[in-house]
């Protein structure tokens, strides 16, 4: 499959390179083409990866991954732009964490809204999954790594969207029994909002390698 | 122990009872002594039982729990009266959910605050440990209920009344290695930012008998 991934920071490399290993056909995109990090990673990722602007991931695309930073994420899906995500499956990775009051971050949407629900709004075509947002990049790609039945969360509007993103969250490694689909985007409050809980355990645990899995 | 419990919903005829079970001499507070609820509580709950007022409860305890609604636990901590909680150790079990809108409820504090440390704040010698929040009644007093290692926090700014707490948890059958300990108070917005979460989870799962573990 075709996927853009937007972004070059640790989510975003760890994303790229787990699909171009699977065999898609990967565009990282950035903010300019040519960005450092973005050609640094394609040399390095094989044939089938490539690095482009924000636009130029997306062009092509049949899915695309944001995992930009979340105070930046609706500015990068506006220069990626809406026609280039129309119709598209988004996976909406990013968490709308605000640092610039230092530590410890607060969220800039929570409570009434969600990144995930500001990022349906302003692109109403694109068809957006909320998805892996609660894990730390290498569990993300590696959950493997971390022993258990632990699990992750998918929600969004599109019932198909969201089965595309069960299909690849299986290939990466989560197989569905350990995908919780949480309903409509809304519940994108619910992963986001569950940040602080997870700084804090990183904090008492002394690592981010841990998730979270369900007793019932 | 002699502990008070404030409020006469689910959570605190669970809390309440078992404790009293336990062999723990108990007092049910609500707004007014001779509250029906409470009446019948203590009535049925034997000979350790007792009921009053909020300041009734917490006048000769070592350690009170509030159990009460969120939106309304600033008040009724108020009625119970700073004196009377001054020194002690205050258990705060609530979510300041708001229901007022509908649902899903909002949270009256969040992202920059929380309810535990308005407490904190409020009732300044008051030792107060967030607990037991991220749960529903029914698994906060019997976790054998739900099977697995899952976990519940505690975080305050009182080492001893956490220990302390957690002592008591320990009792109700969470052990201590179940027992993961966010650090201060301002943990608790972790905890209570975790509801929009459960939530939905118990909406996806259809029951509230659940709860996360962690796998590390």
């Amino acid at each position: 499959m075709k996927i853009g991934v937007l972004g070059t920071g640790m989510v975003g490399v760890a994303i790229a390179t787990k699909l171009a290993e699977l065999g898609h056909e990967l565009t990282m995109g950035a903010r300019q083409a040519g960005n450092e990090k973005a050609v640094a990673w394609a040399s390095e990722a094989g044939e089938n990866a490539g690095e482009g602007s924000f636009a130029d991931a997306c062009l092509d695309a049949e899915l695309v991954f944001n995992c930009t930073a979340g105070m930046f994420s609706l500015e990068a899906l506006r220069a990626a732009g809406a026609d280039n995500l129309s119709g598209k499956v988004l996976v909406d990775v990013a968490n709308p964490l605000d640092f610039s009051q230092g530590m410890p971050p607060t969220l800039s949407a929570c409570n009434t809204d969600s990144l995930g629900e500001q990022v349906q709004r302003e692109f109403p075509d694109a068809r957006v999954v909320k998805a892996l947002n609660t894990v730390n990049a290498s569990v993300m790609t590696d959950p493997g790594s971390v022993p258990g039945d632990h699990v992750v969360f998918v929600c969004g509007d599109d019932d198909l969207a969201k089965q595309r993103v069960i299909g690849l969250l299986g290939e990466i490694g989560w197989p569905a029994d350990r995908v919780v689909d949480l309903g409509d985007i809304s519940a994108a409050r619910g992963t986001e909002m569950y940040m602080p809980l997870w700084l804090r355990m990183m904090s008492s645990l002394g690592t981010p390698q841990f998730n979270i899995a369900l007793a019932r």
